[in-house]
């Protein structure tokens, strides 16, 4: 069978309405390898974790699965032990249905939190979905686990490993809650390309430390952010030298890469996507702690959201990001125009080209702060109107 | 003379149009006392620091001052060398006008930062303003240094110390970039009492710390905050006995918490005000860092603003607090009602009464954590389309 590029071998997807959703739509996703599969995932660090993540951390932690199920509209999340419960039975049911082990089974929800999981909704859809399983059927999986999602986010990378092709799949949901150190987000990514565990879970560390964990909405971090990785070795492939080891890294990275964009991009309510990247930082950690106040600050993002270069905010979230720095010393760009140098404004025709920049749906803020040789970027979105409107009426 | 509240003796002040603000109202405001106060000051941490902050720390240094001098329209910040020139020949030019020392001379700015502050507007608007000093100028005074605030905050108190009444009248503006640690926030205090400014600067201090560090609007944190207090001894009591000074204290408190309140309920765009108390604490700071976290949410605050006791932001926030917590030992209420028992909601039953609380404009959510026996609270505020109208559009 000819692949399609959203199809990697071995690997079969669906997705039907199971009723969780209030709007009725597609809401349960079934991911299915015909092969055990290597499995990596990263999860949470929000110290309130929803069900599915306790039960999904223990099933990947002998590095093997099969099967990831999953549903929106409900986080299953602050749930207790009635939740876990649900969670569990999820997986049996599903094992049972594919004729797996239950422990093979990952489970993931995203939702509103603090409401029962209606397993016997997920009971009664399963037949259809396992029948519905197909080669092709990821970007329907990919719909299913959206909320206030507006499109499915799917990115895929061929390579060559060990003399073999492979490629990589992946899509996730994000939209709100989002900030470093994972999201209200999901993401599953298929490879067929054969790896141990242990080697794909310190590739999948370090790639969702500099994409996911490089993006922000609304600084909010949820209950539920999974990242799985499960790869099927279905490529065939030799043992991976270093340098094929390098390149699948890379590729999983630019797939991550690529979904975490969207995700900022279809951000609650977000109309643009800013890069703010700091240099000269005294320290890593200045470098990242400086990025990340500046992108979550609501004034530099409703500032963005009005397309004015006030540049004075993004000094004044500075100033309290807790760093080292010098006023004097700072050097503000909105794309190349330098619009504060050594501290101080450049000026109304500086800014009026700025302002032309923050017109445009993506651009970058750089900020040099003279103080070293650190840097760092954090992906972000301006606060809008909409992600009000969004926010306030979710649950009601 | 009849004394009106907003009156204390020895104290004059005053307001004119210096076109410093853009729809050219009052913005430039004089406070002076006939004889010379013990002064105290609370000045912004923000790294990032406004020129007249710098000089004003100064000249409160010796704990001796006469007048304040303070405009609106423009910050004085991230202007440099220039900049802090511009805020010492504000002072000097008072100094001359009232025939008293320049170092005698506070001054305080609020506004756009970033642009040079026209201080020949200031010397122009001078000898009007000096002219207009008035006993009953102090709520004047207040309107002139409001920015994007809604209405002058005022508020004072009548207390006994030595065997003599005083008083205490305070005046504040806010509105946004207000967070713990101080806001876009200035506030002047004036009393009669007779206090010795190392005595002064203690009550300060404590009183910054139980009110205004314990308000939220946005997380932002201004360059320019500065509170001040001055006190003339003009009410001619003996030196303060223990209780005389814990009365002051407890008047000074109630003051700048009456004024902090009404920082949040002129918050931008805000349209409810939320205190949000933290019980059963592991330590003091997990305390605050519970209460700041869940205070500042975004998500929490927009399901405020959409009166939604949407209790998984509240348990999601806490979980990215940094605290000693364990999910199923959260109690959450609204007011009176419990919606969270043990990590686990009540019910529709109890959202629907605790939605209908939300309904007003002023309510308690209390956060009960069951780790120790440490607690502390923020005054927040919802956030809404109007914050982001405000935000959008403020300097264009």
């Amino acid at each position: 069978m000819q692949q399609s590029e959203h199809m990697v071998q071995g690997f079969k997807a669906s997705a039907v309405k199971a009723g969780l959703k209030k709007d009725k739509g597609l809401d349960l996703a079934l991911i299915f390898s015909e092969r055990e599969t290597a499995v990596a995932g990263v999860f949470t660090t929000n110290k309130v974790v929803a069900a599915p993540v306790i039960l999904t951390r223990e099933h990947t932690k002998n590095g093997r699965a099969r099967a990831i199920i999953a549903n929106a509209g409900n986080a299953n999340a602050c749930t207790g032990k009635a939740g876990f419960n649900d969670a569990r039975r999820t997986a049996e049911l599903v094992a049972d249905r594919l004729g797996i082990g239950s422990d093979e089974v990952l489970v993931a929800s995203t939702g509103v939190i603090g409401q029962p999981l209606n397993v016997d909704n997920i009971a009664q859809a399963l037949p259809a979905l396992v029948e519905r399983l197909s080669p092709d059927g990821i970007p329907t999986a990919a719909r299913a686990i959206m909320t206030t999602d507006s499109f499915a986010k799917i990115s895929h990378f061929e390579g060559h490993a060990g003399g073999r092709p492979y490629r990589i799949l992946g899509v996730a949901k994000g939209a709100g809650m989002i900030m470093p150190n994972m999201a209200t987000m999901l993401c599953f990514i298929v490879s067929d390309i054969r790896i141990d565990s242990h080697d794909l879970n310190g590739v999948l560390s370090s790639s969702v430390e500099t994409t996911f964990n490089r993006i922000t909405v609304d600084g909010d971090t949820s209950t539920n952010d999974t990242v799985l990785v499960m790869a099927n070795g279905m490529a065939g492939n030799t043992a991976l030298t270093e340098a094929d080891s390098k390149g699948f890294a890379r590729g999983l990275e630019t797939v991550m890469g690529e979904l975490a964009q969207m995700i900022v991009r279809d951000g609650e309510g977000a109309t643009k996507v800013i890069h703010m990247e700091i240099k000269g930082a005294y320290s890593a950690s200045d470098a990242l702690k400086a990025a990340r106040t500046v992108g979550n600050s609501s004034l530099v993002k409703t500032a963005c959201y009005g397309q004015d270069p006030n540049w004075g905010r993004i000094m004044a979230a500075l100033g309290r990001a807790d760093i080292v720095m010098d006023e004097e010393k700072v050097d503000i760009w909105v794309n190349d125009i330098l619009i504060v140098s050594a501290g101080l404004g450049k000026g109304q025709e500086a800014e009026k080209k700025a302002a032309e920049i923050m017109v445009r749906k993506e651009y970058t803020i750089t900020i040099d702060l003279h103080q070293g040789n650190f840097e760092d970027r954090i992906i972000t979105c301006d606060l809008t109107h909409e992600y009000v409107s969004i926010n306030a009426s979710y649950r009601t």
